[in-house]
């Protein structure tokens, strides 16, 4: 197919074939909790709402009320197409509520049931307890075995559920006691939201891989949230984050402090800053919109082009193309329009719908990239699919050159915390060298931020300290800050010491 | 409510009430049609999903197979939910197909009836036809008294319905012979895309109102669509517009240009530059992209400003943000974050959620706007309703200035053409000067370009030929191009002669 | 397959594959009005729901108020899973409304549309009107022809259509008028209810081949229904039957009886008091239970047999089988049971499912069948197909023989006055003598109450009057009172003349 | 309100308010499996129908496939409507399936949801097991308790989860060890049918209150089921009853029979004989048909009476009505006619239709029964609210006298096992004597067939043996075979010793 010729068939769209989304990692889950609201279920929703891109597939929420006890409900779907009728939100009355959006896991063996939507709810002898957990448990395979060879009965195929089962196993008696209990065992990444009739319960693992901020709302409201966007979108005032290693308890108003956990150093999740969270989110005290600017900055410093135009992909790409246009003084352009209406996968597409792939999401704004070197800023290469193909997009629009800068190292090690990322062998960096990379893409050129660059874009003015680094950064160094156990039982093998 | 303090209380919220979407002009339909090419219907499908900002509300499609004659499917809601269904596809086949997506219009008396939904049929002597109508019909009321006196029984409130009538009791036997006698009984703004067994046919009204293009597709196929947008998503080639005033009839691969009626100077809607077409697409030969970021340039040039950031209303008022950023030589910067998931208003909201009104589409980016002096860059303000909200975020985000910089003049006028429009005393600029305007939304300057300084940024190089304007500028000049009959029955009164 | 076996593999159902609904003869339709009441639409539910026998597939209502003019509702499925919600019966509020059950047309080319579903409803120059009609137009293609061709557009595939297309058409101002002018244009069966803004409107056909009945509700309500039974469930009293060519205009709780027909000698259908009418209702002044139970006295007179019980094909047989077992002393018993929650067919049923036949609906009691001489008493034959599935079961369950007894005569002509019948050769009577359906269907004996002995049991002491029957039985006789000139027109052959 | 007038108003209808489904006595559950056929689930489907009436509310189906595993769906509503498509039966493949249709407890809490619905599934130490349960645990809160104690998890608010826990604690390997040790804590009534990847399991209680049936199809296939109306369905052949205290296991096409209760003298429910079960049915080796028709029989015996007509209260009088006719020489005739398309309860009605109660599903056969003295034979009468309302409908259609002759003894006493009871001071015959109940009712005369006679019809010539009643008949007798120990712990008093 020449460069600037249209298809000359309808079905030619074959070589467009794939989805624009699934060459992303994402987040797997958002958690929310306020207490001390009146109908805390709708604040509840709305939180989820501004979190829903940590996940889509589907969300809960567990409201308790004096009168009717607790009360949950559970939906495939956006938040906005459920939690958002009045006969809905009428069944979960009460002051406090928590609530979970969850991302649906490509690599899960079926498809996900309703019974794997969480929050988790146990009845315990002193009363329930409901449970909301972003991040993953490493060794939630072994204690599975343990607790059903001890009579536990699994409803859900979840690692999230372990937790509520060593919690109603628990000697303790009080709730936050059995929480202490349950995650001491657990391995992994946890920001966990929990509630009881009356308290409001935060933890954070100890290395705090996954986000965690604390709100305040009203007079005695309180709020726990993934990100500060929640915050915003109910009018609460971002507090400060809990701490890697702290648990909050709140009730009646106060919020108590504990440590159940041996100390460590925190090791967050840098990636959350690249393309997780959203850019109007303040996590661990910087602006996410500010650092991926930066990153476009020193992008433009680390691997400098001529060229005419800066052109993000859209959405993620945009604040650090701005960063990168405004250091190179190249004009900053939109050669990328994203079709707004295109806010999930298509269901049930026929065939020829499928095939068209990044075109129902992405078009080229052709009279602005016709016969320009172009400068096209993304956050991430995973498999580089979507990649080549937004690159024959824009010389089938008649550019004259095409630049990939990426706002990220290349991605070459799978997540196990909390992030749906595909097999080692299906990243493109594990396999591929930069130069090899771009020749794949057949791009004119392509380079990735150095991964220094990247932590003085998040404010380690030095760089990355590699004796003990200040983030978890293992899907760009393959270095793990806890050893993922049951992949390692099923043969993931770990990087050679160098 | 003090800048840097969230609301006091929950339901605070009632100031930030009302709906983003409601304060904007809408566009009431986009039109789709194409013939020659295998399974039309899905092609249609994909290109109705492109022209989506056109019109939310419902969408339909007729096709036309000799095994099983016409098949229509008509449906709420968005295109990528109802028209991706392999179940539904399956029963549109048919090498010819047209489609039509529609916009609920606010002003309506009741709720949209499916049978509200275009394209319509008819069943005539000699054989059926589809009409799917972009525009408005000025004489709709009084054409509809004269043939329900004469027998006809009009199935919807769509004013769309009288020129399937008119067809229908033409006395032509052909199609194209009755849709000239129908269309020349119309006054107003007319894209007609229409089909018979055979053949495809395009009409644009004399002044040439709304926008029908023609494309090219594999070897044999025709395409008529709205904007050029919809050619890209199926991968067919731009050929030229349909003419002001011409019909265009595509059979066995051949297209023949007729022109049934009286000459006219076109006068195209210059709206559709500001707001309502796609950036990428292409209308009247020029690109919609580069006329808004002129818009931007422009608007800098007549109403500078010493700012520390140019930041869109997003997403319409991006381009022109962009042109006034590169002209005024301030940075660009995202202000203000949408929330991407918010692609439909929430449906049967609580009246909590309801009361979120902006918050749920738009957050600001504090940590870039605190402490600077900002210029938001807007398409239009139509009741300023959501302009006042953004301020206010903006302030109590802690913005030193605020800066409106609207890329229009002031919208005055309600539009007659198939545009949906307050009424005239619900548009802020109908009643208030600039200056009024400015102390109205509370903040430091507000400036629209200048009529002539948007001819200018179209391409007229001289601005607006005022003895006879180059476009359609009514809403914000009172110039009609066309007399609007109906609403002159009803008493609307047109601007007196200077 | 032995007698006393089951089948010795599930997959041997086939035998028995086939619908036992589909062997029945089925009404198309029934209507109902109501004026003078609040709320009328919710009695117009009751009676449609109390009228369900006479139409499944779907139902339509219309009311008007004069706050919110005239408003209908028209939904595929039971009355009772739609017509009974709050929230659609408030979007029908007002003191006047009609509606219509409608069965689905077996013999229609495609699936019957929502548009396809009456009332009907024509906006008029003086004002609007909606029909509901129960019968057959027997000229209703050659009235489209002509219809379609001066310009009328016909929205469903319906006969009734042509109807209001007709009024639309009149030059009368009143409505009244208008249905006079449209229906003497009609041939075929009719009974019509209609409204008005002020007026509630019933119509029989000169024959009056449809029943159509007068009820009184409350002080100042009028009723019409096409069964009593439907008057009952809503505590409205029987006044008097609408008379065949009568039409009956109701306004401001007085009803005014008019005669726009040339006077004709009644022909009410016979097969209302076999199978179609409730037993419960009183049509013609005669009770359907006390016709059906002297069938069965008849039948034992006229074909007696030795046997040892009496067992009726539920429920259309019963109250034949208990006049049979009355009269000739032979025990009264439950043979087979009917599954009750077999309402209506299976949807989208498995392969397995499908074939399972007459099996989910009915099942024998082997308990009582078990070595007994049986007579089954069922209200018709038409294809055979059930009879012959439900002799093999009585078989296999036991008995020593099946003896069949029809309380209706052989069924050898399709009626053509708005019954949905068979193809006259897919008619068992139509091809087979009383004998060879005997043999056919492998009883030991077979016999159909004679006409004669049918006029009697609908108390007509001397039986059918040959040179001028007082009933159309059509369907028995191929003696047609109107000539169906649409199917003749088609090819359809009358009986010879004898 | 006068006799033979309606009411006067359409709002009167509140002297019927109520349901006439609610005044009876409901089985709550069916149970049903199958092993060694082909697509074992679509049998469970039509057997699950053929149980519809022990249970309307939900139904849900297991099945085992060796390459997909465990499969499961629970559904809300009728089988036929949902487990009946392609879609959803393609879903649960495998030669191994059980399945379960339950009633809604009028009694709960609050609504039921998805997860009480049976069967219930546990992964166990050495594979997973799902069970379904007829019948009612006595001491189930005594269990719960105690399990939560120990950290077992309860996801539904069912009696019958207690049993999965158990198993899922017993220190047994293999699942019928577990279904022992579990089933030996538990008390009151089961029939279990439980399924493992290759065996299908049925247990009876040693009382053997709730029925199960054994059945054979083809050459290696075998059902469980709790009414040989299901067999016949599927075609399969009735074996014999699963014994009181019997656990049979069923592997590669073998029944192997074991005993692990202590033995106990039968005391099956003789209601299922008076009401619960089908008439088609044979339970404990007797045709409920007959037994019912012998009620018929008995009751004219003991208690007759002067009249014109015998006529049952549909569907359920109606073989004790046919008895009561043939015994009495009095004719039988269908003096109310039910409404066969009331099949279900009507969903959100509007208050008017609410209202009509009795009315909906019932209309008396006003030629038939006006003048007459009339027998009405009804099964039974619980809080005599139905009773009450047929009498006024018989009444207001002029009925010369009403006599109502019942087919059970007064229902005085709840059941607690496995039956939806009222409360006892909602039972009628709790508080009054039979006069006062017939003073209650108003009408002519009333009798109940005594106990002894209800143990003749089913067979015990000697009538009930007062130390050792051969059936349980505890909400006759008060007279309970297993004490209701979590009734007794919250306030239930027995019936004192006499």
């Amino acid at each position: 197919m020449s460069k600037h010729m249209p298809p000359a068939h309808p079905f030619d769209f074959d070589a467009l074939s794939g989805d624009a989304g699934d060459d992303k990692l994402h987040e797997e889950c958002g958690v929310f909790g306020v207490i001390g609201v009146t109908d805390a279920a709708n604040f509840v929703a709305l939180g989820l709402h501004a979190l829903q891109h940590r996940g889509q597939e589907a969300g809960g929420i567990v409201s308790y009320d004096p009168g009717s006890g607790f009360n949950s409900a559970r939906r495939f779907g956006y938040v906005r197409d459920n939690f958002t009728k009045q006969s809905l939100m009428e069944t979960l009355p009460g002051a406090l509520a928590i609530g979970h959006v969850r991302y649906s896991t490509a690599g899960s063996k079926g498809a996900t049931q309703i019974r794997d939507v969480q929050p988790f709810f146990g009845e315990f002898s002193m009363g329930g307890a409901a449970i909301a957990h972003n991040g993953n448990i490493t060794n939630a395979d072994a204690l599975r075995r343990e607790l059903i060879e001890r009579g536990s009965i699994f409803q859900s195929s979840s690692d999230s559920e372990c937790i509520i089962h060593l919690m109603a196993r628990s000697l303790q008696r009080k709730v936050p006691e059995r929480i202490m209990d349950a995650l001491r065992r657990v391995e992994g990444a946890f920001s966990v939201v929990s509630m009881t009739r009356t308290k409001l319960i935060g933890v954070r693992d100890p290395l705090g891989v996954r986000p965690l901020v604390i709100g305040r709302i009203g007079d005695d409201g309180w709020v726990l949230s993934s990100e500060t966007c929640a915050l915003d979108i109910i009018g609460a005032e971002y507090l400060r984050d809990v701490e890697p290693g702290e648990m909050v308890v709140i009730e009646h108003g106060e919020l108590k402090s504990l440590r159940p956990f041996m100390p460590a150093k925190p090791r967050f999740c840098i990636f959350e800053h690249v393309y997780f969270s959203r850019p109007d989110s303040i996590i661990g005290g910087r602006s996410v919109y500010e650092t991926r600017r930066q990153i476009g900055v020193e992008l433009a410093r680390e691997a400098p082009v001529e060229a005419d135009l800066v052109c993000p992909v859209p959405d993620s790409g945009t604040p650090a193309a701005i960063g990168f246009a405004h250091e190179s003084g190249i004009p900053y352009g939109m050669g990328i329009i994203r079709n707004q209406y295109m806010g999930r996968t298509f269901i049930e597409p026929t065939e020829q719908i499928r095939n068209m792939g990044v075109r129902l999401k992405l078009n080229v704004n052709r009279a602005l990239i016709r016969g320009k070197r172009v400068i096209l800023v993304d956050d991430s290469v995973v498999r580089g699919t979507t990649s080549r193909k937004i690159k024959e997009m824009i010389l089938d629009a008649g550019a004259a050159e095409v630049h990939f800068r990426i706002a990220s190292p290349p991605t070459a090690w799978p997540c196990f915390y909390g992030v749906d990322t595909p097999q080692r062998e299906k990243l493109l960096a594990a396999t591929m060298s930069e130069d090899e990379m771009r020749d794949h893409l057949a791009v004119d050129s392509l380079k990735f931020i150095s991964l220094d660059g990247l932590y003085r874009a998040v404010g380690e003015a030095t760089g990355r300290d590699a004796s003990c680094p200040q983030y978890c950064d293992a899907c760009f160094s393959g270095d793990y800050p806890v050893a993922p156990s049951d992949m390692i039982a099923k043969g993931f093998e770990l990087k050679a010491a160098e």
